[in-house]
């Protein structure tokens, strides 16, 4: 019998903001990861790049600014970085950790394009903030080139759209790895976005949601799971609130009703249901499971996080 | 019949020392690469780095400089990002130049993290030179952070050990992907250098030769060629003299007998000698071929390039 593929999403709890606050960061995270591993199932893992992306894309601005010859790096080439960075720091944590366990399963990481649409409502709306906080004149500079910026308390920062997934360029090339039983790291950082033109894949000025990719990726793998490990153990009603309710079985009903009664942090809880809902359309018989990273162990064995279904 | 199975080492000529100097530069490899595409070649791709990681390298020292509260960034993560950056540039150009020919062909981007010996005597005798050239003073700095600085005619530049490949930790995923008849660039800048210490994968401080994993990789593909493509149509006797003469056909003696003689520069033609001699003694039936990127078409035909056979 073939293993349980299973598309695992890892949030910011995951990895870490500087580059040593990571290295401790990716050893716990490839802990939960061995686990899974050891529990038989096939992974294939996503993972954001906020942090990530935002010092590289912080670097290449200091870089260009000491030395004029470098020409300034665009987005997609940060982000492209940013899966570098991240996918080597998860591949090794979780072949070392796997290596001390006995294991000898390979692991590896695609980098990853994803096309949007250039039509993209969200390229009209841009409302992901990325990069440092700028002074008002930088931020003029900015707007200038023709980027959008947003002021806020603590200064004005980049803002770039968030557009929707259409193809996750190197399906095949994942397809391939998971089919042959391997751990594969991809879609990082809810891969690099590119618009098709003309048959030219342009880089695009862009970030997509990482629970949003995971969605994708696990329908587009006929995933058995989708596993969203983030920093809370359930999905809660009321959240934050006296009355907060954790939900431990919800079916995609449920999940649309709450939705629409507005249950869910826009920015944090709501992608990930939005995430699971379209996954689970694509892929009836799956689950997907929403839980906290420090308990992955008990979510294998079911003990804890929100299931849905269809 | 399964197709012929090529490792191609790219070299800077391939690539840009800037991001948009790298934009023009890749789009003319594409062509090439997409040229052994065409002529029914499995490809697994290979590239260097130098000035990608210096790049990154220089720009994470600035962040740090600006933001104390980010980290340093060590070798290997600038060596993560600059496979990455360079990966995704390739993967992107190829796969648009693919579109525009019809050909719906697969081309992804393997992390790659190789393994070497913490003894290698490279290490004791730092000769690889990264980064731009620095003014004393730089230079200064450099060696007070404990690292290995070398005066050339043109200034100083950083020098960090070339140490021999053992292992290509991510060669499973490399193998299934060329198995499948997808092209793949893996070992970018001769792979991120690791010491398995323990059971555990520590990045080490060193830059592993791109020849000589070219060399490796495509001993353990057991590859029908190894393409090394580079700024010269072929490689010479007496290179640079009045009576520089191109050599056609060279088998491993000839080529030993040369080296002995000191014919090949030691920082340019050497190592991809060496790296032919060595892929050759592991896979007899082998050829390897040295000639000049923009020549890739002729080299197919066999019109151009120095071809070395066992």
């Amino acid at each position: 019998m073939s293993k349980k593929k299973v598309v695992v999403a890892l949030g910011h709890d995951a990895l870490g903001s500087t580059t040593l606050a990571q290295l401790d960061a990716v050893k716990k995270t490839a802990k939960a990861l061995a686990d899974l591993v050891e529990a038989d199932y096939q992974l294939t893992i996503t993972h954001s790049n906020g942090h990530q992306v935002s010092m590289i894309h912080k670097a290449m601005t200091e870089l260009h600014r000491v030395y004029t010859d470098y020409t300034p790096a665009p987005m997609c080439v940060c982000s492209a970085m940013s899966q570098g960075y991240v996918g080597y720091d998860i591949q090794n944590s979780l072949k070392s950790e796997l290596l001390s366990r006995g294991i000898s399963k390979p692991v590896s990481t695609i980098l990853t394009q994803v096309t949007v649409d250039p039509y993209d409502e969200a390229f009209y709306d841009p409302k992901k903030a990325i990069g440092r906080y700028m002074s008002k004149e930088d931020a003029d500079t900015e707007v200038n080139k023709g980027n959008y910026v947003m002021e806020t308390a603590d200064g004005y920062r980049r803002i770039v759209a968030a557009p929707q997934p259409i193809d996750i360029v190197e399906i095949e090339a994942i397809k391939v790895l998971s089919d042959a039983d391997q751990v594969v790291i991809a879609c990082g950082g809810g891969g690099i976005p590119v618009i098709e033109q003309q048959h030219v894949l342009k880089g695009a000025s862009a970030v997509i949601e990482k629970d949003c990719i995971a969605g994708k990726l696990a329908s587009d793998l006929r995933a058995d799971e989708l596993l969203i490990l983030t920093s809370v153990d359930y999905v809660y009603l009321n959240f934050g609130k006296d009355d907060q309710e954790p939900l431990r079985n919800l079916t995609i009903t449920d999940a649309k009703r709450y939705l629409a009664e507005g249950q869910f942090g826009e920015t944090d809880m709501l992608p990930k249901i939005v995430a699971a809902i379209s996954y689970l359309e694509a892929v009836p018989h799956g689950r997907a499971v929403i839980t906290s990273l420090n308990r992955t162990a008990d979510a294998i064995n079911a003990k804890i996080g929100t299931v849905i279904t269809a």
